[in-house]
């Protein structure tokens, strides 16, 4: 049942987050079709000079999933050289950590709470595969799709909180 | 090892969340003094006009985080009004769920899984308790404490990312 809990709020919240970042950047090339502007103008976009525009917010959304079910199950992730620059090579991205995810199985989160996540810059220290998930990977996805999100309603994209949460499994 | 694993990434992380929440606030508290406008000049500002303002995204990151754990557990939330109107009230509003928070223990959280969590607009459907925090309370807590800091840094307050995630419990 861990292993369960574990993938559901991991592999399965980073799918639905980033099927759901997905949909957002669709709406938003629908906004920039109407507006009859090229939507790579707002790739650049930020919400303060130095801040992480548009396209590094929707990077390290992505890394920041496939960072943490590679790191709490002990695998290696594939690396992304960070080369996009338009909207065709962000869905790109996206769908490539989506196949990723798809690889785990609930059998990959047998560990977490003994394995071991450490870093180079955090010299020699490291936290437990539960912790790395609950303190870091779960509110910096999210940090990130938000202010993706958050980039392109301040850049008058018609998106709403529903676009963001996604479909709810509602049974009756 | 369940109730467990629930009481760590919901009480735990809504209190971390919390107080990130309301050190990034003293933050924009102490950024107004030094440029010698008053906090609350801050109070309406938001991203976009249609969007909730800051008071707001604080007011339903903290509701997000108490009714989160009452729904799941089959309790009733205290009641706020949303009447904050200056820093001091909104530091207390928060005091009040972080304290809230503090009458939770992990038996609490024993029907997680079976419990039914319902509202008048689902009109007679409902979530168990799990799939409630994972679709809905998790991403809308860290959505709104997004938002929150999304709209104070782009109003110049010096707060990074760090500021948002807090202390990890490095171990040696």
């Amino acid at each position: 049942m861990n292993e369960s809990m574990i993938f559901e709020i991991t592999v399965q919240s980073f799918q639905k987050g980033l099927k759901n970042l997905h949909h957002i950047l669709e709406k938003a090339e629908l906004h920039a079709d109407i507006k009859k502007f090229p939507f790579e103008n707002l790739l650049n976009s930020r919400l303060f000079p130095d801040q992480f525009p548009l396209t590094k917010q929707i990077q390290i959304a992505c890394d920041t999933a496939k960072l943490c079910v590679a790191r709490i199950s002990g695998k290696e992730a594939p690396k992304h050289e960070d080369t996009e620059s338009n909207l065709n090579e962000l869905k790109q991205r996206i769908h490539s950590v989506l196949q990723y995810l798809e690889t785990y199985q609930k059998s990959d989160f047998k560990s977490v709470f003994e394995i071991k996540v450490t870093q180079p810059r955090w010299e020699g220290k490291y936290l437990t595969g539960f912790e790395y998930l609950t303190h870091h990977a779960i509110p910096n996805f999210y940090f990130h799709v938000t202010t993706a999100y958050a980039i392109l309603r301040h850049n008058g994209v018609e998106i709403g909180k529903k676009d963001y949460l996604g479909e709810m499994p509602f049974k009756k």
